[in-house]
């Protein structure tokens, strides 16, 4: 892939398409909640709005994209069956759209992925056409596209990756759309991020439903090959990155996303993993929600502006994206008891 | 107290005194969801509703009643201001109400209350009148009620108790009409039961509203006394039960909550302090809701009724009360880990 973004993909999903996405949703996906609670909005003094996609079907925003995508699969493209690879809630909500949508999946998904999230793309496969599987591979050992690549040519078969596909970021757009429609216009909106789907495609929400929202993209510090690429215009790469946050160690941004990101998000910053277990913590304390590691980057890139530049928090409306709630329950102890 | 129920008491709260205090909790407490999971309908072959009073304001239902009966104090009683005994939950409840309704409050916590919930409560007061306080006391010492008596015949106060009073039930049973405002009529209610208070008003409320609910009350077996009062029909006292549930550490049922349970309750049950933890996992792992050991009474009698009477949950319409969240983190992390 280039390092070079080609600029001209940056408007390659427009607002309309992640209305259109919201239709062909309703009834299938949860329209999920919007928390908000005092004593978070007295610590920052400001309004916080906490968009909770660990509440989505397969606790995860993915759920969104993966069945918008194979919802717009021509009926060879169905016949033939998908693939994709994940690092396990993109899988998740693969299976469980082609379990919707009767469409035979192959998911790919690395051996060290959290055991919580292997089991139930397995148990969700079950309900999906015969031959759906799962195959796992060793990151040290081969990449997950040559994978895929593999496989498909082989088998033949329409891959739906997790992030860098227009239908697939049309789809994670319909989050911040639910959550500008419950809650008006913001001033932020801080979205995590992995391999900038969700990120893009909440970007792409904002500047039609709230334009004067200032977007926030946070990834985790050993993840930082988004901040970079935003930094120097230049796609950067951190190949298997060290960090708790499994769902954000993609290591690059796509062939959409880097301009996507580039175009549309204001501002990208990075948080050690320390911040993402605090703010695991007030999630959980505060607004009695579980939430993933990857799910507290919102938070924690909040919890970073307002220590380094309070007065630009106070008295603001914020948005913040819980993008997930799949962890281990071992795990999690483990983390808060750290 | 005697130990033979007046059953004259048992229509002391009507369902038009639930509605009546949910007109005036509108606009001042959360509205909370009820959430619903496929997996967990899968399991028991069953729709299962949970409504998610951890996400009430203070984190548990007891601001329902507590705004409720404060509401209803005349001027001279708010004037004289008020006291009440908690093991937490209805003390934050009541802190709260106290700030909002600007009537000052004494409330007397045992001194092993959890952390979390004696700082909220000090929290809370700091909104309240100059003069309202935490009063603590040590369980092997003194009871709460004796504690309050003296410090009313000291200083005069109106004392607003935890369960045991009309308005309470009613400002509780509000939650009950919200769940099957939501989802209709339902064939079971599960209910945790403490002193009664949100298991008498949800009864009441399930006679109108849903008529052939049967509403089962949950207690630990630790702190069975309401089970062994039911089954009897002659008040039982637990005191200082050793139980994971301090929600449900309530030595015995009250002047009105004991009648109440005997006449509107279908069925008493209690479940060991492992299977709360076991509905903890279940609920954060499946609801991504956080929940303390109390708040898992409910769905442990549903576990229990389904593993020992499974043919009379399957296909039927559930309700479950997930009634608080108010938990150390520090203490779920012990509990996840065990």
């Amino acid at each position: 892939m280039s390092e070079t973004p080609d600029m001209s993909l940056a408007r390659a999903v427009s607002y309309r398409e992640i209305r259109v996405a919201a239709e062909r949703l309703r009834g299938v996906h949860h329209r999920t909640p919007v928390l908000a609670e005092e004593t978070i909005n007295e610590w920052f003094d400001a309004e916080v709005f906490f968009k909770c996609e660990n509440l989505q079907r397969t606790g995860a925003f993915k759920f969104r994209g993966a069945f918008n995508a194979m919802s717009l699969l021509s009926g060879a493209q169905r016949e033939a069956g998908v693939i994709t690879f994940s690092s396990g809630n993109h899988a998740q909500a693969m299976a469980l759209a082609a379990g919707l949508l009767g469409v035979r999946a192959t998911i790919i998904m690395p051996s060290d992925a959290p055991r919580v999230k292997l089991e139930a793309v397995r148990r969700r496969l079950e309900r999906a056409p015969e031959g759906s599987e799962v195959v796992q591979y060793e990151r040290e050992r081969i990449t997950r596209e040559d994978l895929a690549r593999q496989i498909i040519e082989e088998r033949g078969m329409c891959l739906i990756p997790p992030y860098d596909h227009p239908n697939i970021i049309a789809g994670q757009g319909t989050a911040a759309m639910e959550l500008f429609e419950d809650v008006g216009e913001l001033d932020w909106l801080f979205v995590c991020c992995g391999g900038g789907g969700l990120l893009s495609g909440s970007a792409i929400c904002a500047e039609t439903m709230s334009p004067l929202c200032r977007v926030v993209g946070v990834e985790p510090e050993a993840a930082d090959d988004a901040c970079r690429s935003f930094e120097t215009r230049t796609l950067h790469t951190v190949e298997n990155p060290e960090t708790i946050a499994d769902g954000a160690r993609t290591p690059y941004l796509g062939k959409y996303t880097f301009p996507m990101v580039l175009q549309h998000v204001d501002e990208m910053l990075c948080v050690p993993d320390a911040a993402l277990v605090e703010a695991m913590r007030v999630v959980m304390g505060s607004l009695k929600q579980v939430i993933e590691p990857t799910g507290g980057l919102g938070l924690a890139g909040l919890e970073a502006v307002a220590r380094e530049r309070g007065n630009e928090i106070a008295g603001t409306r914020v948005g913040v994206i819980l993008s997930g709630g799949n962890v281990d329950l071992d795990r999690l102890a483990h983390l808060l008891g750290e």
